[in-house]
């Protein structure tokens, strides 16, 4: 395929894909992940959606709901973090700032930086005092949780159209996150057992759950945004079934160093995490840049 | 200025701005650069717009060509290889191939490549055959030729609307390469000179015509996609005047290195090269995604 | 202070602190984590150490091990993949590669690649094999463990000076582990679990006993390899008691995504996490070579 | 090579080769340049140094004066800054600040930042003073001089152990710099030419002598530091021989924007830049860190 110089009748933004595949570079690697992600839904794949908490954070949040409203996607790994952030911002709103505010001046006014979003200490203390009556509430109804119920849970808790954990909660879209624990919920957590101490988080009891998906799918596709253990978690998984069958990286960080979050597609396949025929790519952007590019066909 | 969730109706992608400015990090920043531009051009800022030669050898190439050809931009300054691109462009194509390739094997069958851009060794035949009576018939002309004075040549000689040296030899924009010989048409020239001794390039030629811009501007702006020698002389250049009131850079290089080419708009400020009231925004992305993006509304 | 030229008498690295100090960039940071150590040691401060996997499949498992024998550490964060190595490494060679090399050869023989590191299939099997009778033995003991309890009996049951969870066993210094289940050991206990359906590991049974650590510290130090789970667990711990006195990041992830894993340490002082007089450092480098340079002043 | 631990008795660091060569990822890769680098030595090759001008107001610049003066390095390439920086730091001092001061307060008190190094103003007006008598003199010797001829001009003028010009003038090692008035020397040249407008900088001069050099060589190798117009023009004349024979890069860059200087060796190959059958390596990380380390050997 030859590099074709973009024109202004593709600045209309009407069909990306095309706008972007004979441009070069992560323009093509963008275009590809659309085209791999059409077929994924034509092959009626079970989706896989990984994020990190930062997203949630950001304006990607919105997409993360309408994907599970549409049920787009079928299975969701994250970070505890991005449960804080659901939960919070069903109420709460966070700030833009800029990524270079004096930390110090910001802590003095209780204001948390994330990049350049901005969260108050309010948004932390509300967060506790939902999660509070919550907790007890489930605690009468058993003393064992593993992750993606207690998401579950949450999920139904809460009244929020633009909550992803909502969404999924409504339409069965299971939300794995293996490291729960490691965010603001996890410290309530820590509170409560104080005064609960047969409450238990089984990580144990979602790995039956998630691996009855994996093998039960003719097909597998990963959309996996950002790194860590969200990624790790739905590559590691689908080695139970020689790999996804397609997958799509939305990344900012190298290789080089041997990191899981930096490695490409590529080195899934020599795990068995990807299939060697999978149709894959990796994006080296940005996902709130990328993202809504990606994705936006299927919205619309 | 709230976080605000990304919707359906922004991903018909009519207002880029809007999409992307509430949605945090990168996103935000690339909404803040589309901002700037407008200001830059409601102020009729003498717009600078530098470039790197891979991005000629993309699809970007002919979003250069159209900046030229509307005069959306003042002044351009990039590197050889950018003009070699162009040229070799007019007539020959580039294919699109995979930053993953055998680059032994590519060599063994002619083929150069450029990230994930494919260059067949006849485009640089064609470059060759291209230049040797153009360099004979400029030296007819004159023998002392500054860069700026060169390019402007070479680009009336060739006919293609496609060409960014085309439109700006048309439209009298000048384009400046302080470091021209470092191209393919840099191993021309040596082999030119080897014929004609008294052939000469002499690139103090170009810093009168490039400061007399920058002085009699009452306003500058500076769009800077990427790093390196170009990027440097365009923000060097406006010390003369204290500084670009308007900048805008997208990079994927980092700053932790001390590198120009890392340095975000902040550092420029230090120097002068950037004022200290300027709107000023760093974006981190690759260009091939992000400035369709940026420059779409001002195009259409 | 000045910069000053690296001399000759520099290169013989007898004083890296000397060395890179005064040499600008990353050298210079790189030096400043070397002083905040020694304070840090200086201090008596409570040591958390964070690392991720890959790092453990490298060289630098040999220095975990040491500082864990020195009880240089006083708690380490990690992931699930840090003990899957750990353990096979006990017996099993992992073999130097390329980053370069052919993913889907690699995967027809059976070997993994973590960047330019391989591991064979027959590393994960051998892992299978120890994990088997320990968990039946685990299990006759109680049912329901938290990671650092299960990590615990682990790293007694291996029998290896080279192993960092031996070593942390022996010295009573806590392996904390949020998200252990993402790992090849996750796959063991879930394939354990479909046999005994009681056996749970509770997740937030470690919260006690970590927050205790940092509730009792009168000083604590951070030494942040690498993002992810395990820096952000640190770190946000320490929240309780208003945040790290010290702390040195060492990183290869970039900010501007607004990511956990590339934040510098100025991001953690508006949460609380370090704090706004503590002594802190992002060194940005690969830890490969930057650990080993600024750690080996405290193991000669 | 199996991967092995780093031990105690490898941190004294008196076998660096040894000490990183068995731990993967960066660590292996620095460990294989300086292996490089040996033998492009014993196979006595015509070495190119190349850097960016960052470096050269950092600790680096006592390395390349030393390698100068051992006549280690056959060719140095690099950008006008670096002769900037090396003249001003024979009689001025830069000073260690950080990489996030406030750049308004830092142009106000007349202080320019690079990254985490700080050079006043009066270090310019210093360069300034000291280059208006040379280029009278130099005015009466010709009129037209290439960028080598003129930099080995400047560097038989100055008199400072510790700058790699005088050292490179001293030992008739050719310093070319194709981008040169892209530099505080360049606004000089403009301000002289304004009073002698027959003054000539003929960039097109330094071709044949560098062409000269790659054509007598048997055997060549590159160490480059960094990326830009000073790397791509000594891989790209290395093309006339059918590319280097050993290469090193050290480098922050990514390749996955297409941009000459994120590409790896692999890329040149496909160029006929480096040979098919040659020694290459890239090392991802800040040259401050890793340069001392590669070549510490060669000059202990």
């Amino acid at each position: 395929m030859k590099i074709r110089d973009i024109t202004n009748k593709d600045l209309d933004f009407k069909d990306l894909k095309n706008l972007y595949s004979q441009c070069g570079f992560q323009a093509s690697n963008l275009s590809t992940a659309i085209e791999i992600i059409e077929r994924m839904k034509e092959e009626n794949a079970t989706v896989f959606l990984t994020f990190t908490a930062n997203m949630v954070a950001s304006g990607l949040r919105g997409i993360f709901a309408e994907l599970c409203r549409k049920k787009f996607v079928d299975v969701i790994i994250t970070t505890g973090g991005s449960i804080d952030h659901d939960i919070i911002r069903t109420e709460k709103d966070y700030q833009l700032g800029s990524f270079l505010m004096d930390d110090t001046l910001l802590h003095r006014e209780g204001t948390n930086r994330l990049g350049n979003i901005l969260v108050k200490n309010e948004c932390y203390e509300f967060l506790e005092q939902k999660l509070k009556p919550f907790l007890e509430k489930l605690y009468t109804k058993k003393k064992s949780w593993s992750p993606s119920e207690f998401i579950d849970e949450l999920g139904k808790e809460i009244n929020d159209e633009g909550s992803f954990i909502n969404w999924a909660a409504k339409n069965n879209i299971p939300v794995f996150s293996p490291g729960i624990t490691d965010s603001a919920i996890g410290l309530q957590l820590h509170f409560f057992k104080q005064r609960h101490s047969d409450f238990v988080l089984d990580v144990t009891g979602d790995m039956s759950r998630l691996s009855s998906i994996v093998l039960d799918s003719k097909v597998t596709g990963g959309i996996i945004l950002g790194g860590g253990i969200s990624k790790h978690h739905a590559i590691g998984v689908n080695i139970l079934r020689d790999g996804f069958d397609y997958a799509v990286y939305v990344t900012t960080a190298s290789p080089w160093d041997g990191s899981l979050s930096g490695a490409r597609t590529q080195e899934a396949v020599s795990w068995g995490k990807i299939r060697e025929k999978a149709s894959q790519i990796t994006v080296d952007c940005d996902a709130t840049i990328a993202f809504p590019l990606i994705i936006s066909k299927f919205l619309r």
